[in-house]
């Protein structure tokens, strides 16, 4: 695609309320705006694209404070503590009845996603989120990255195969890799905020041939904290 | 337990509804009074022992026959059609809603437990009736077995660690071995019979770090017929 179709598409999904996709078509479309500004030489379009880009980058900081944003008001909805060695907590416990179909972009922040164990979190956690919110179309997760490692290998061919997949099923999903991420949330597009101490690994591992190894609600948990909240202001879709 | 807290069990669990679990009772419990007469000298004790084992293998007859009738009786409840590559047809979503606190024993005849994947069914078959049917008591399991290969070894294994973390939450599993099995079929004690023509595996593998690897409503499936079957008479429990 041109610089000009990624922002165009960026503003289309802007304003149907798409602000993750959006954001992402933004940074790649003012990149290669960038890019058609440095290599121009007549001085009148250089200042026109210099005045787009300017534009445009305002609009995406703009959408990144209204992400940010998400997190850091509303009201607090639940509260649930889980206990060591509880049971009775697997995911759509916890958080399936706010995966509905008003969930159409899903941010997910999770810094460890390099073991193989948590590598399975990710893919169940994407299970759930599809057969539940039937009109989600964007997934984007946040972790923190590995590099030149053995894991790393692991880490790049489990995104790449969940990529695909979901491409498959019409969803976008877009990985960043970032080095200060510490918080654990799933931010969803539908104004809820479900934050969890532990993020997606607060499981024991399950015996083999044992119940737990697939349905998570039979898994014994590590202790750990979660809060959902739920803000109206940050529903974007 | 002596013979005679067999037979005592045997008789209660048969009064109260818990077939399977009292057949088996019964049996072992025949089997232990059959030890004491023979050893027994006393002509008239002789005598006595007897009687109550022709008493007590005539009850275990009547048992397996009313067993053995659940199957072929029953009106047709539903018949799913379960196409080449089709989704969406995990167990519960095909024999889910039959489970409910009405089942207290569940009778699987599978013929093939073996392969890695085969056991791993069970697991998860375990997982939903445990989840499903809060008054679960007993399941038993009727396989082929494979004696002294290496999938054997397996087989026990799974199988010894299955009983256990069962029996931890207090339900009775219990495996026989039929070299004749070739039926499949999941008979509840409250009267359904669920009959797969391919048995717990009729799944196509999934893709690792794919959508489907843990919830099987996204599994691509082999073709293969259901069909359900209700019989007020069968009812046990």
């Amino acid at each position: 695609m041109s610089a000009a179709e990624y922002l165009r598409k960026a503003v289309e999904y802007d304003v149907t309320g798409r602000k993750l996709e959006s954001l992402k078509l933004y940074e790649t479309g003012i990149s290669a705006l960038f890019e058609t500004y440095k290599s121009e030489t007549d001085a009148a379009k250089k200042k026109y694209f210099q005045s787009k880009i300017s534009e445009y980058m305002k609009r995406a900081e703009e959408i990144k404070v209204k992400i940010k944003e998400r997190q850091s008001r509303g009201e607090m909805k639940e509260k649930i503590h889980i206990l060591a060695n509880g049971t009775g907590y697997g995911y759509e416990q916890i958080f399936g009845k706010y995966l509905d179909d008003g969930v159409k972009e899903i941010a997910l922040e999770e810094p460890y996603l390099r073991e193989y164990y948590q590598l399975i979190n990710l893919v169940r956690f994407c299970e759930l989120v599809v057969s539940k919110c039937r009109f989600l179309s964007y997934i984007s997760v946040t972790t923190v990255a590995i590099p030149g490692t053995s894991q790393h290998h692991d880490q790049k061919t489990a995104f790449q195969a969940l990529t695909n997949d979901l491409k498959s099923r019409n969803i976008t999903l877009k990985f960043d890799f970032s080095e200060q991420l510490h918080d654990r949330q799933i931010i969803l597009s539908n104004g809820y905020v479900i934050k969890i101490g532990r993020g997606l690994h607060y499981f024991l591992p399950a015996d083999k041939f044992c119940l737990g190894q697939y349905n998570y609600d039979f898994r014994k948990c590590k202790e750990t904290n979660v809060d959902i909240f739920y803000c109206p202001e940050n529903k974007t879709t």
